[in-house]
């Protein structure tokens, strides 16, 4: 008989013991992220920052069922994005790029989703370099940001499975000094990167990319379906 | 190490005891909106009105996540929009819009906000300054309608950063004794403002407005692809 | 102070005593489709048969709202929609569309609902009299459907608040000889009415119907797009 | 009076003791499925392999609600898709492609599901024999693909309710040395079938695919939307 593998023992390894707070955090997030349909099918990873000096970050570990995240699918990883005690199950391919976000200052986690509308937008867009997102109110909930009269320019990589080149690229982007990316940034037919101070600002800069995308792929299909509607006759809302 | 900060105190302070009811309300609600994706990341902002002479408004403190809000995220105001007791968290910057509805009659709650449909209709028909929406059945959930042969004109107004500014207009609407706006509005690529006399009317006139908004929209955009269909052949429900 | 109006008494009037078990089916069927939106902002009814000889039967009371019905909130009535028992609250205005479809054979509940996409491809296809459903698999869903090559004519009737027209002009197509209207209807810019032989069958009426017209939305959106992309060059999944 | 038929009985079969851990994970999994929308008004089905020699399976029995499936709504059927003990309630007419996918090596588990966009991407691009699905990130969360550098095919077979028939289509396209299908295929305007090595893979392959599909409606409504508007004028996400 195949045994039931959804039940699966939960314990929490010892070396990750004093961490439960920070862990069933994230299992929460994943919880959250994967009802929303931003983390299905094991996509996605997230991470926090344990310590600065030397860097620790706790990542998931990879290949997990992020909306059912168990105490043990986690990992701890140093500066370089290896474990950082032996004996660990391995981190997700693309802890580099958390670790590449997490040396920037004031970011206490780190946030990977794989929605629907940052795959499509990501490459119908992904000849103008970035998506350019401007005068929504929304716009407020990223970090810093005091007004809708903002624009936020959400870069967006080329795909690859090499992450160390990937993550080269991210990191100097980082850390242009004349025009830093800030906030997040889109992989091509892959997904968003996001940061906070700490998990719930991360959080809410999920949920405010995925609303600002949502919104201007609904606004292009409006536009569209109201540029097919009038090239036949008026048209008004009361219609 | 850094604290995880998802686990956070709950305790009331002082100057709320003995309105665990009306918080507790507030915090359901809040968690329902965000389940239905229209108060994500700490976005939209609630209140209800505990006393008339003077006036005296329960509200949602400013920058909470209003999916998860807790029994201190919430603080008393005047009929200025200011606190009403010394020491309490900041209220959100559009507290004043919270308090000219409350100043109309039979207004006992009042809820904002920031749903998709809101945001791009807000800007889509911003030039025509509203939204006509006639002929749903759903309109009798507007309180006082009691037939679908009525048309709700749902006014937009410029988003702006001045909120005292925008909060005199909207007031001189309210009172426009020819033809008073009723029910609730749109702030341009923001969000909805909508009330009633008590937070279950209020919920539910969020609710029938949302509803209204996303007809409005997937009709158009099913207008839309049958105006490219029939361009090209006839078309059928069957096909 | 206001009171708060989110926590009401709920406890079971003396006519309702002994029909717990239909009440609380009713209550779970509610708090279910108001999760869909499809009975939300207090849109919605519904009912079980709960005699034969004389008909009774069990309906939601008017205006409650149904993510969150009461024990209270539904009502006894009888043959015409009336009360049967004194005191008791005012049931739906549309009670008498649900005695119609209760007086047909084999109907043990009724459920009325007004989802998006019903309210506006009733307006669509009203100028047809009916939307024509063939060829998916869903449809063996409906009672007594052994096959996907069928076609299901969903009957469109003009709104009005005036019900006992409605209900006239109803029962006469349930009671046509040649060609009875099977399954369920919809109303123009209004909704769904549907029922089965008890309240399992009604609701997976709901979910057929309702994913059907679902799919006759979205194929029109499809092929809509897919009419705009050929009309400037080739397209392909893969693209 | 109509007996409540939404509390039946929930008592184990003698058959299938034993198998509890098994029939749980087979109902939270259709909890979620039915969430979802994929396994709405009592479609799908769903089994685990139990043994090999002779090949043995639990599957969801005919008809039933997949959202609230009870500890007895399962059968056992063996290699020829027949009960495998007597006295067992009818299982789905489609268990016998069930057990072509079972008889595969690897396979622990198969899920049969009908949303939305499988239902009418298989009849939209029914006459190219497959939906071809390429450059995605998430086809890396179909077992064994290590790149998103990878061209996924989902043939499309004809719908029909000779599923003898069908299943041999399906196993000779299995057993195909040259060029087998992998992972999942559609059936046309009825839906997914999919599978996995255990109930956890076979979840996974779901969530990828129906992510998938979605991606390749929502993309093909986006460039409709934008060929529509780039007809009438330049285009940018900041607009």
């Amino acid at each position: 008989m195949i045994p039931a593998t959804e039940i699966l023992p939960d314990s929490l390894p010892a070396v990750l013991l004093g961490l439960e707070t920070q862990i069933d955090s994230l299992r929460e997030t994943g919880a959250m992220l994967w009802q929303r349909g931003w983390s299905v099918g094991t996509s996605s990873n997230y991470s926090v920052v344990l310590r600065r000096q030397p860097l620790e970050l706790l990542v998931t570990a990879s290949g997990m069922d992020k909306g059912r995240l168990k105490q043990a699918d986690f990992v701890l990883v140093n500066e370089r994005g290896e474990p950082s005690v032996a004996g660990q199950p391995k981190s997700s391919a693309e802890t580099l790029l958390h670790v590449v976000a997490a040396r920037q200052p004031n970011v206490g986690a780190v946030l990977h989703t794989h929605s629907i509308w940052a795959t499509i937008l990501s490459d119908l867009y992904f000849a103008d370099g970035a998506i350019d997102i401007e005068g929504f109110e929304m716009l407020k909930g990223l970090a810093g940001i005091a007004t809708h009269e903002h624009k936020q320019r959400v870069e967006i990589f080329e795909n690859t499975q090499d992450i160390p080149v990937l993550a080269r690229l991210v990191e100097a982007r980082l850390n242009d000094g004349a025009n830093p990316l800030r906030h997040g940034y889109l992989i091509r037919r892959h997904g968003l990167y996001t940061w906070g101070k700490d998990l719930e600002e991360a959080r809410r800069h999920v949920e405010i990319f995925e609303f600002l995308l949502e919104c201007v792929a609904r606004r292009l299909m409006l536009r569209g379906a109201l540029a097919g509607v009038t090239a036949t006759g008026p048209v008004a809302a009361s219609m």
